[in-house]
């Protein structure tokens, strides 16, 4: 089977521009076909803050209410995903900017009320079709998603970036050999979080569990991790936590694996 | 040759709820291969005054600084862009939203100064490059295009919505018989502009100038019919003015024609 990279960027690198300059360039000399998510949040924080909009986060998520999905649609698909866009043409790679409404990719439904919290515009992903996405990859197209989804009756919604790269991984795997690449602002995942170069090499479910219960495997990082094996459960080849500086060099970040 | 309908909507339609959803479901309708050109210029200007940042406009062309790029950008690619290709997928349309960035689509270079007049972060268009986007007509995906382009620079720019059909419709002129449409609010040119029934079904080259000359046409509507013959010129079969109504019915609007 055919290589292909996944490659998430979160909101911290492509709102700096030069983290975001240098990301890209190392990215686009990874030889296998490539295929980018991208973040944005506080980007749209920001927007949102210019417009008196009050940002209201429930467990790491944003609540999107009407005008908070116009600021995320905004921000995600038109300005984060075409600079990156053009950045990349400038490079020479012919890339295409979409989300998750575009070709039917990721249909999605309202995440229902729980515990009294009503998340807004949040779409739980129901189901990826691959079949427009595949054939963009075969014509030498490096698709790059912005955090979007759709329920295909019109409504947009707003959709975790760590979510849509495992989702768009799984749903490839059957005609890619797939390597799954979270980017951060850490080398890894840090068995000591003052130490920068305590990078875990290895985790399996089993020391996945052990950390969680030990307190070195916290907040943000829990769902991030739960995705990735996940998506080495349906058929992703491998799974590596590292960040930007690394895209070109993958053994120096964490890489999860099932044994 | 294959068929293909190329239709520009204008600002005006993209920002009315119930015209645009009669827009899209009569739209779907046409048998023919199709690609939408937007406009969004009315919701830029509102986001505009809500940052609290001045229009400006000099012959009906926006005045466009970095922050205004950023609002285009947000918009037209992100906004407007993505809410027409939802409701096109919830009416069973493949769409995919683009911009002239994505594929390399349309290549521009930033509008000189003259006459003292700096438009700032608009492009003119040198170069429209179509093989991408044959893959995707030819795949059965409808591509929604958002009127910026890029310098292959890594520069986005704002570039009016009229003229990038035209020049999408020339470029696909040698692999398609093209019907080049733009719809606007009125039945099509009117010979009165008191009378919305007085639409010239016809109009040469000759005749727009004589319009032109006894103030029957004028304001936007002289370099709109600019580029309809600019596309006649150039390859393109048929261009039609028209409104949003007659998007299925093309027989109530003005046919522009070299004979």
């Amino acid at each position: 089977m055919q290589k292909l990279k996944i490659i998430k960027v979160g909101g911290k690198v492509v709102e700096n521009e030069v983290a975001l300059q240098q990301l890209l360039t190392d990215f686009v000399q990874i030889p296998e076909l490539k295929l980018l998510v991208h973040g944005g949040g506080k980007l749209a924080t920001e927007l949102s803050a210019r417009l008196g909009i009050e940002t209201k986060m429930v467990n790491g998520r944003r609540i999107t209410d009407a005008e908070t999905l116009q600021i995320v649609t905004m921000v995600y698909a038109g300005l984060v995903n075409k600079n990156i866009v053009a950045k990349l043409q400038a490079r020479g790679v012919n890339a295409l900017g979409i989300c998750g409404a575009d070709l039917n990719l990721i249909q999605a439904h309202k995440r229902p009320v729980k515990d009294g919290i009503d998340y807004g515009f949040v779409g739980d992903i129901d189901k990826v079709s691959v079949d427009k996405l595949k054939i963009l990859l075969q014509n030498d197209i490096l698709p790059v998603v912005a955090p979007l989804t759709h329920d295909n009756n019109g409504q947009l919604f707003n959709t975790n970036a760590d979510t849509i790269p495992q989702a768009i991984a799984i749903a490839l795997s059957s005609y890619f050999e797939i390597d799954l690449i979270y980017c951060f602002e850490k080398k890894g995942v840090l068995l000591n979080e003052q130490d920068d170069n305590s990078v875990i090499s290895q985790i399996t479910p089993e020391l996945f569990k052990q950390y969680v219960n030990d307190g070195i495997i916290s907040a943000g990082m829990i769902p991030k991790l739960e995705n990735g094996f996940n998506a080495l459960h349906h058929g992703v080849k491998r799974v590596i936590i590292t960040n930007t500086q690394s895209v070109g060099n993958l053994h120096q970040g964490t890489t999860l694996t099932l044994l």
